[in-house]
């Protein structure tokens, strides 16, 4: 017994990241590594770098926990900011959010919470959640509902294992709390984004409240450490992209230029195309993006070289920093990955959630790596 | 004391309506005197009124009670339709509106509900509260918030009296449930539209949930009774809107033919103007009316004859049918009948709220029984 005892501890700590707490100096990693898994959405973290830095700062490091850590009649908090990604890099949080959301979670199941999560480990989404947990005093979970950044409430991987996202509470910034219960997660969205438009394009909120048991069969496991791994091999200097790319064992679309940008805004969501021009073993050849909130479909002469589930994501080639959507602007000189979505988005019912033909598209996913064998 | 007691009884009797209860005989007349009372506007009652009539002849008559009839510690359920007026005309209600908010509103106070109130008597809101008593078992509260119609929620006398719309609930048809607590009233009406209009631009909700003792130093005291009584008034034939006219010793401003309408919808408001050609007595004169929703403010060469928030009401000069502003047409016969509000409405705080400045207009408010004396 005691042997059996030892090998699963062991097993534990295998299976676990390195990263047992995550410290103020780990938010930068954190920050690059989110952004690259953001596919070029998710939201500008610059906003919530500061709060965690901050937070983190004050509280000392966050504990960072596999689920199967965690008790499992235990709440797990999943927490993430809800609009117009641009109004997150503006608008100022009370600071108070989690702490609110935390109390209307615990009011409306009469359960505990134990862990703050990120529903959505992409781009800024997957670094305010741990200012909260800091606040809060409660362990960061190594786990996510997406493995990327998607743009609507229901494009997680706890629909797909049929969880509600109900209770949801949405806050803002005055303090104002809406709590609600939807017939389904279609009307959360529809009724979460109306809110939040009223609420000045941006609440902060909580989604799929759930048991730790729940969470351990519905979301993306380690996407914390993944983040943490890819983004310290991002900040270690020139050769951090070929790293990157090499960890998440990635493609390289195209090294070059960006030379023609088209970006429209439509009910918050970004919308547009980007023409990158090869370089180098990449010149003479276009690559085109197209754009709604994330870079979704990665087209070479009208053929598809990568597309949504999969993540595509532009990086500024010298320095290694995630371009996101809204930022991306003539004349960049980037790099452009493709990297494998969780396995959970090329199912079937991934496919239907979250593939081209639900993204609008008229075509069949094919996984990056049978494209660019 | 004994005859004390027999005296303030005796006082109750005197104050209280002689219809003890509400029979569904009786809900035409609520629907004809509520028109009356909405000014033009506070919601089609075409759908409401069937809802009551049925409810009223399922369950039997509802008791209408004074609030000093009630315990002070209870709590009244101030009930209203928000939305579009001309969707209330068309889209069903599941019926299961009242007991989720009742059941709502007391696992947010944590006590008991009392009775049903309409916090807006005017128009159809005055009528479908009535159907939601019937289905919770509670009597209907002889008062309300407006003694009127009015386009948003703080334009309430529990506002003026400092109550908070929150702990407030909307609902929708398909039973999804949205709980707020708002930092102010004004946040509380921008959060309602922006939600109820994801919600199909029509929701049913419960705003300012109040102990008995609070409704009773902030709500129009009488007004179901007064909605009762001159709706009965118009019921009874051809001089039914000369005998309305002497109870609510109203004016008539006008009698002849609509000739002119413009009207347009804005965020779901109806704005406009209409304009009436006077005959017989009236002969030569035009009568202008401003409307926002309410018929707001009515004009003959330039002069106001009758402003918000006194009541300018819009009657069918034949069946003595209210014509609600958005079913005005061009060619009816109308009469124009304009009457006092509630004097809340006429105090500084009520005028800064509800008077013709608050509505846009650059002029101060002349009670009407001033103005044409």
């Amino acid at each position: 017994m005691a042997k059996l005892a030892s090998a699963t501890g062991a097993m534990r700590t295998r299976s676990s990241s390195h990263h047992k707490t995550i410290r103020a100096q780990d938010v930068d990693a954190l920050v690059r590594g989110c952004a690259v898994l953001g596919a070029g959405g998710g939201g500008d973290a610059f906003m919530f770098r500061i709060m965690a830095e901050l937070a983190l700062a004050e509280t000392g490091p966050v504990p960072l926990k596999s689920l199967d850590e965690l008790p499992e009649d235990g709440i797990v908090l999943p927490l993430a900011m809800v609009g117009a990604p641009m109004v997150f890099a503006e608008k100022i949080l009370s600071g108070l959010e989690g702490i609110l959301l935390r109390d209307e979670i615990e009011d409306a199941l009469d359960r505990k919470v134990v862990a703050v999560m990120a529903p959505e480990i992409g781009g800024g989404n997957g670094v305010l959640p741990l200012a909260w947990a800091a606040h809060l005093g409660l362990p960061y979970v190594d786990a996510d509902g997406m493995g990327r950044a998607f743009p609507t409430i229901p494009m997680t991987t706890m629909h797909l294992a049929g969880l509600p996202v109900s209770p949801g509470v949405i806050v803002d910034a005055r303090n104002n709390v809406l709590r609600f219960e939807t017939c389904d997660n279609f009307w959360a969205e529809r009724l979460i984004r109306g809110a939040t438009t009223s609420m000045g394009a941006m609440t902060s909120s909580v989604l799929y409240p759930m048991s730790v048991r729940d969470a351990r069969r519905s979301t993306v496991l380690g996407s914390v450490s993944k983040a943490l791994r890819v983004g310290s091999l991002l900040s270690v200097g020139a050769d951090g992209v070929s790293r990157a790319v090499a960890e998440l064992r990635a493609t390289v679309l195209t090294v070059g230029k960006v030379v023609d940008i088209e970006r429209r805004i439509e009910y918050g969501w970004v919308r547009g195309s980007l023409t990158v021009e090869g370089s180098g073993e990449y010149k003479g050849r276009l690559l085109h993006i197209e754009i709604q909130n994330e870079n979704l479909v990665a087209l070479e002469e009208g053929k598809v070289r990568a597309s949504v589930p999969d993540l595509i994501t532009v990086l500024e080639t010298d320095s290694g920093v995630v371009i996101s959507t809204e930022r991306l602007r003539y004349g960049q000189r980037v790099t452009v990955i493709g990297f494998a979505s969780d396995p959970v988005w090329r199912t079937p019912a991934g496919l239907q959630l979250g593939g081209p033909r639900a993204m609008g598209y008229d075509f069949d996913f094919v996984p990056i790596e049978e494209i660019n064998a």
